[in-house]
């Protein structure tokens, strides 16, 4: 297997494919199909069966997949049968609301500290960290070794804020502000931005 | 223009376009290029004049396109160059931090309703809002036309709202649950779920 061969669009689907099978796990359900998966995530059970043979043969013609099988192998593919400390910059309201998110430990994430540059935030509690100025980020980030990283600062900081986060070590950002981030090649950037969610759908209504 | 001929994937784009362009003309910038659109949002400049093309000729070989007139029409295509009514179906974190979040009004969507199935929420002010009865919510939503809803209760819930929301006229449901939603045809979802995006970075690191 050479990991960087396979597309990243593939790589895109894993993780939903992970969400669906360890939810029929926690179910109690063992094997599945392509095409019961399928219906679970609306792709087509063809695809699946292509994404799922890049890495391997794990399933068999008529059998099936055997789901803590596929989900270890998927976990051990997307680097998540390990815990990765996050880090969490701007405590607002979406910050304060993924510090206390209860999903991400089961699924290889731990939030681990949670900044602001907000002389009234910084010392606050929020679940269970306390507020950090942001002025110590990049030494705390760069000590622990914090690879991570959920930004919720305004649009009008969040460039500057990833510049001094991929300074101090970080290689994959999750970016909730409504701005495109410009990163080095070697940096991963995510972005969660509702308003083009919503927007990509009233195109079709 | 026959909207129904554009590929999903292009109507994908045309948001992140749309964020850019923005915030161009919040910055009192006028014109722009493929080749600077595309530095920004991090898509090849012959991406961009390829997805563009396919609406019309919006703007001239060598002297790029003008920024307001590329603004409204991409607004329109989207039929976002109106204000859509938004419910919010779960009054926890998330829920609050999406009633109060600064960001749809300008990008086409203002939230007019928020529910919550929990007798200590019924009631309670979550930023403009007074958090109402799920009970009441097919009622509420047939009444005033909602067709856009954001869902931000527990997995195990997620689904049965998602049912009453369709029943009450819903076409466009912006899923937080961590998992899948099974619609009809049509009926549009998209998925916010951090952990997967985070799932989708930890492969390369």
């Amino acid at each position: 297997m050479n990991a960087n061969k396979i597309p990243d669009i593939i790589i895109g689907r894993l993780p939903i494919y992970l969400r669906a099978l360890q939810r029929m796990a926690d179910k109690g359900i063992h094997t599945t199909s392509s095409q019961e998966l399928g219906e679970r995530v609306g792709i087509s059970a063809a695809q699946i069966r292509k994404d799922i043979s890049q890495f391997g043969e794990f399933g068999k013609q008529g059998t099936g997949y055997r789901i803590p099988y596929l989900i270890d192998k998927i976990r051990e593919i997307l680097k998540v049968d390990r815990i990765w400390d996050v880090a969490v910059v701007g405590a607002g309201d979406m910050g304060h609301a993924l510090a206390r998110y209860p999903g991400f430990v089961n699924r290889g994430f731990r939030i681990v500290m949670v900044f602001d540059n907000d002389p009234s935030k910084v010392g606050q509690q929020l679940g269970d960290f306390t507020v950090q100025d942001t002025a110590e980020m990049a030494e705390a980030i760069q000590k622990a070794d914090v690879q991570v990283a959920m930004v919720t600062v305004p649009a009008t900081a969040a460039q500057e804020v990833a510049d001094k986060l991929i300074k101090a070590g970080v290689k994959a950002i999750l970016n909730y502000a409504p701005i495109s981030l410009t990163v080095p090649d070697d940096v991963r950037v995510q972005h969660i931005d509702p308003a083009t969610h919503l927007q990509r759908m009233t195109y079709y209504l």
